[in-house]
């Protein structure tokens, strides 16, 4: 059986009693012992990329009767001397969609949160209970006291609802994108796919070059994970790349755009404020972060509080009416370990904490960005600061990279960090690909970057001794133990790198029955031997061994070395 | 400037007013701003695989006056029936060397531990200490109190010393060795002149197919690291493989040849004892070292004590005229993250923290084996109770794996538990490749799994505070803030991957002095941006401010919303 026969598909009912529509996949795997085990799914149902994928949220959007079609914005040249939005190829409206957007009626809220704040479990909430295996009730409380993210733009019906939480699986997010120097909009929407094939939970669209919007809007009518963008790029595009010329008005018309596309979250790096700019200036790397730098030098230009922070409350309301999640940006994160929890990073934390209890009061959904670059034993101190002052609030980390000494490698470097952040409680991991620092990550670095992380944040569950999280390693485990090569390769978090390599030095298909494998060879395989053991000395008879020895006191004869007998 | 130019090594002399014979190695980088950085080294002068390399400790040796060379064991077919001792084709003696093997006079121990129980500071000390930079008394109080080890049989003078143990920098060991069913002995020296290339502190030669002996002669000879072997792997070769046939005179005779031809510490499963062996009936992967479940079969077999327990005594008497270390093997370590922690376990440290009692009771160094495949919660407990119960003896451990997952990714698995056992006094980690579980490493492999393994003990030196492990972080992260790639890359763990990912999209030469890279692209590259900034308010005016704003309060003029206007 090849791994392309073992892995299935299938979409499992809701809570029983419940709505019938609530469908979730699952990747079922089909082992060669009768057994099946079901496998958490992110890669969606498979998508034309000209038809997009099929918007399954969007009869549960307007059963709330909350929303309203208006008219999009135009696509007009912005006035002041600025580059135009540009839509490019984007063929509106898609098939089968109205090319008009939602947004919640004057004085409603449509987020989750509102929803769960009113005691109401929603179709996504659901979606998501079954997804983790959960009651759908402690779905709805986590959200509902802010510990817990349902990211669910009303204009991105397409996506499959999944939660960022510390109760619930730890999740990984995978950035895509162009920059200027290099990549096109098919290269980005084929890493998209590749990513949620892999396992990535969300994906952020960091695009900075020309066609930001077409890009975009392609990723995400093909998107089944939620996106995340960080908005100040796009503005920054829209002035030409010149920071200082940056306005609060172009950046909220950046950010409507994109909450009328369907941007499920936000990266707004609200908690640069002018006075820690300052403080960054005795660091080794200053500010690594490209949105705070951007933020960092408009304040110091215009000696004036960051935009994003002033006007706070009017990016809670726009938030409101499509529900866009914030993702709280950690502009001032260290970007070395010699720069770890300084002065300037815990003083930003405290800010963002202030504005996580602000967007609250708006009900909207808010997850908090962490770093970067910290030293192993100063890891744990992150997600317990952020945790208290941000009163529960998702921790979304980036690694964090535990020594800056392995450029090319730094997708292990920050998987250590981040699998101790996340037994910590971090909700949502960042991944790093192997090209961090170093350059523009291609389809191979997507592939390494998904599941170095997706094997942290399991990690992390089994540490953190989530309900189900063991049962997939005692599943492989057995099939190990049980030389069923076949189901051990199927189990695995990929496949086919296990059985390529497997079958470098052992290709015949009768190895993939062998009681041993090319590593020791037959004579010295310690599975075989412990198995004959076990059959030499039948299995009630060990343990009733075991038993004796214990009654006896665990003495046995020993015999005795000829210089002890002299 | 290539990396290849930017390397040299270089000889540092020994501590100011002692001999002038310790000449210690470094990697010296030479930087683009005229400064210099050294870097630990352990890949030796380089040898002509032929002749060997040259036997710089035997001076040192024959000072002592304490040892004598004696014929050593003929090769000759063992009477019982078995196997010949293969000495195949190596040319004996080598280039310069007399062929008989040294041993200390009968009734003197030409161990380091007996000399630091002395109160002497032999010259492999004084060695050590220049080479982790501290004091040589530092070196001597750890190996007298058994916390470290100095891993030097009389009979391999080619290594340069080390010292093993939790005030030291953290050590990696790379496996090679070959099996039954591939790979051959210019393989296998090629394996070890890659893995100490890459930085492996010490290497252990696993073979277990034909012609042992051959291939461990050709990496001792050859090996500027302490190399390690588990000998009854050859002593198993010697009963065609028959468990059940061997005896503690064949195992003897092993040990006796292997100290002869100079391996400097070996792995000895003497803890498995026949009352644990029930113990594993119930464990999802019963027993996973292949030593281990030898051993256990063995005591089954025959219902009678290992072996291996009943003639420690012996064995330390042995191990103390050649100055071999033990390596107390963990044969019933966990195989999968569900069987970790457990009583077998647990029962078997509580042996090896009674056999490294005894060990030192004959002056022979030791160090003990730990897991294996523990989740990232437990890791930690595992130092914590082998320090406590084993004295502080040095814990070298197989990663461990901290999730069962990911095959052909658990270099990183085990990377995670790794840094973290090594962060709470882990003195040394055991290698885990890629193709762990699935096949024997190749060249990439071996390259793959001590880079990854170098990371971590890194990240862990840093998490301890190690006198000047931050350092390079440091210098390659100021390398980076100022755009100098050239620097960044010689100062990298691997400056070819590093150096080739960042040429992959900007391989022009003036790429290298860019201030940006193809991640972000000029116009979003926060370095460049955080150094305009800099530049544009200067640092002392930036450290003014500073100063300002803590002295109001940190208060700055904050223009409010429109909203809140209202």
């Amino acid at each position: 059986m090849t791994v392309h026969e073992a892995h299935t598909r299938v979409l499992v009912q809701g809570p029983e009693g419940q709505r019938s529509d609530i469908q979730v996949p699952v990747t079922r795997v089909a082992l060669t012992n009768g057994d099946t085990f079901d496998r958490y799914s992110t890669e969606g149902p498979g998508s034309v990329p000209e038809q997009g994928l099929p918007p399954i949220r969007r009869p549960w959007i307007l059963e709330r009767a909350d929303v309203e079609e208006y008219d999009g914005r135009a696509v007009e040249l912005l006035d002041n001397g600025s580059r135009a939005v540009r839509r490019g190829a984007v063929h509106q409206p898609w098939p089968g969609r109205t090319g008009r957007p939602l947004r919640s009626v004057a004085g409603s809220r449509a987020t989750q949160l509102h929803y769960a704040r009113a005691g109401v479990v929603t179709p996504e909430m659901l979606f998501v209970a079954t997804r983790e295996g959960c009651e759908a009730e402690l779905v709805r409380s986590e959200v509902a006291a802010g510990r817990a993210i349902i990211p669910a733009n009303v204009n991105h019906p397409e996506a499959e609802p999944m939660i960022i939480g510390r109760r619930f699986l730890v999740k990984v997010n995978a950035n895509i994108g162009n920059s200027a120097v290099t990549s096109g909009i098919d290269e980005e929407v084929d890493k998209l796919t590749w990513a949620v094939t892999w396992g990535a939970d969300t994906v952020m669209d960091l695009s900075t070059g020309d066609d930001i919007h077409t890009t975009r809007e392609w990723i995400l009518r093909n998107s089944p994970v939620p996106i995340g963008t960080v908005p100040i790029y796009q503005a920054l595009e829209k002035v030409d790349g010149e920071a200082d010329r940056l306005t609060w008005e172009i950046f909220r018309d950046t950010v409507i755009e994109q909450c009328e596309q369907g941007v499920d979250y936000m990266t707004i790096h609200a908690g640069v404020l002018l006075r820690y700019v300052p403080l960054t200036a005795e660091r080794v790397t200053g500010i690594v972060s490209r949105g705070g730098s951007i933020m960092a030098g408009w304040c110091l230009a215009h000696h004036q509080e960051n935009f994003l922070y002033s006007h706070f409350d009017e990016l809670c309301e726009i938030f409101a009416r499509y529900d866009v999640s914030f993702s709280l940006g950690d502009g001032l994160r260290p970007g070395c370990t010699a720069d770890a929890n300084d002065e300037a990073q815990l003083s930003e934390l405290r800010t963002l904490a202030e504005l996580t209890a602000r967007a609250w009061e708006h009900d909207v959904q808010v997850m908090v960005e962490g770093p970067g670059h910290v030293p192993l034993d100063l890891v744990e101190r992150n997600v317990t600061l952020q945790q208290e002052w941000c009163h529960g609030a998702p921790f979304y980390t980036l690694g964090p990279l535990v020594t800056d000494i392995a450029p090319g490698y730094d997708h292990i470097t920050s998987a250590i960090g981040a699998a101790t952040i996340a037994m910590h409680g971090t909700a949502m991991l960042c991944y790093v690909t192997p090209k961090e620092h170093l350059g523009l990550p291609d389809r191979d670095d997507v592939k390494t970057g998904v599941i170095t992380y997706k094997l942290s944040a399991h990690a992390a569950d089994v540490a953190k001794g989530h309900p189900r999280a063991r049962e997939w390693d005692d599943e492989l485990s057995r099939a190990r133990f049980e030389f069923r090569w076949h189901d051990q390769f199927a189990l695995s978090l990929d496949p086919h790198t296990a059985q390529a390599f497997h079958d470098e030095t052992l290709p015949a298909e009768a190895s993939k029955t062998a009681h041993f494998c090319s590593m020791c060879g037959p004579k010295f395989c310690s599975m075989r031997i412990s198995q004959d053991v076990r059959d030499r000395f039948a299995q009630d008879g060990m343990e009733r061994k075991s038993r004796e020895f214990i009654e006896l006191g665990a003495t046995v004869n020993v015999p005795q070395s000829p210089r002890e007998e002299e």
